[in-house]
């Protein structure tokens, strides 16, 4: 057997998320279906660095999985993408060695968050960024950004219903907010991410800029564990996993 | 009755084309659905500047229909906008007079066809551009399309399959080839269109730019009126009808 690693990207809006489910077209549901099809028929397990939410998109999400087949990894990529449907595209295969694990192994990652802040509604964007028609102090999300980085406790950020025991303890390196023509494009750069975490902040953030809190009221609200003190979770149509780093 | 027009965008990729057929998504299927809740179950007939087939997609259509209600524009904007699916979007609405037709009175259409040449498949484009990864010769095409503009017989650039009977002399007063980051953006401008022109001159285009035509044949081409001299129809996803011209 044979450890292989892909890179991928995919448009989130046609799957019920990442992860296999009974009934469902999921992005990992699609790869095993793909990857069976490669095997004859033989089942083929892939492992992701982690779940994506139905709508949320990738252009950089990371699986492994063994298989028996020898074949150069580029000659992996153009069978994988001949059989796997169109809203899914492997950039890159490697070989790896056994030890690799796409989960266990990942150090970090990076997501964005667009935010369209143009007044009128646009058909061809709204799969692919968070429509937010309103006046905003940019100013003031900039320096409530600052307040994310650094290893803090994000039980107030991050949704109730996760999956996650314990420890929520994880460390933001860059949390940044930049101005583009349309709107706004959030950047998170953290060694791990809990269950909504990107879309409480990324909400939280824009509450900022409408002036329905301060800069300097985040450390108190991280200090208060709470997820009830803060706004609502925003869309998933915004997100992206950019980027999956190994050592 | 009032008349009333409106300026629209629709993402096609949803839509079995603009025209109502029965038992099938159209748009114009969908707008006539929202003015009936509008009108208390009434049937308000609404007529489109033309057609766009399955998959074309619109940021200027123009329809116009008659009504009994009595609304500012803006506020038939709003009421209009809350009840059609999120793939449609009136941009503008004007109380017209009853001799304003949108079809008959349209002078001339403005369409673009986006082409991307990156060599990778991008999952997020797919609906929105056509994908044709291979080399071109961007100065040759720009050649070719000069030789479009003017008063000609479309008959060997458009579909057999045609509606229209008889005459199939159009006018284009510019055809223009940009050169954009990803690909190539193509600009017809012209009183008319035929069935499939705009595709079947973007395909014979692309040809051109890999050198299987020389544009000094098109003339030839043209009066041939030989539908069957050229290329395949390319696909509908890089097609928008950016705007319909009135007097």
């Amino acid at each position: 057997m044979r450890r292989i690693k892909c890179t991928l990207a995919y448009d989130g809006s046609g799957f019920f998320g990442f992860q296999i489910q009974p009934d469902k077209r999921t992005v990992a549901g699609e790869l095993e279906k793909s990857l069976q099809k490669m095997h004859k028929g033989q089942t083929i397990r892939i492992h992701g660095s982690g779940r994506t939410d139905t709508g949320v998109h990738a252009k950089g999400q990371v699986i492994h999985f063994d298989s028996p087949l020898q074949l150069p990894a580029e000659n992996w990529k153009k069978a994988l993408n001949a059989l796997l449907p169109e809203d899914i595209y492997i950039t890159k295969v490697e070989n790896v060695t056994d030890a690799f694990h796409a989960r266990f192994d990942a150090i970090a990652k990076e997501y964005h968050y667009f935010v369209r802040t143009a007044p009128e509604w646009d058909v061809f964007s709204r799969n692919y960024t968070y429509h937010f028609p309103h006046a905003l102090d940019v100013d003031k999300i900039k320096e409530a950004c600052t307040y994310f980085e650094g290893t803090h406790d994000f039980t107030t950020f991050s949704s109730v219903k996760t999956s996650v025991k314990g420890n929520k303890v994880r460390t933001l390196y860059t949390v940044t907010c930049e101005t583009k023509e349309s709107g706004l494009r959030f950047i998170f750069h953290g060694d791990g991410f809990l269950y909504n975490m990107v879309r409480i902040i990324t909400g939280f953030l824009l509450d900022v800029g409408q002036g329905k809190w301060e800069p300097e009221e985040i450390p108190g609200l991280i200090a208060a564990k709470d997820r009830s003190k803060i706004g609502k979770t925003i869309g998933p149509e915004g997100l992206y996993l950019m980027r999956v780093i190994y050592e």
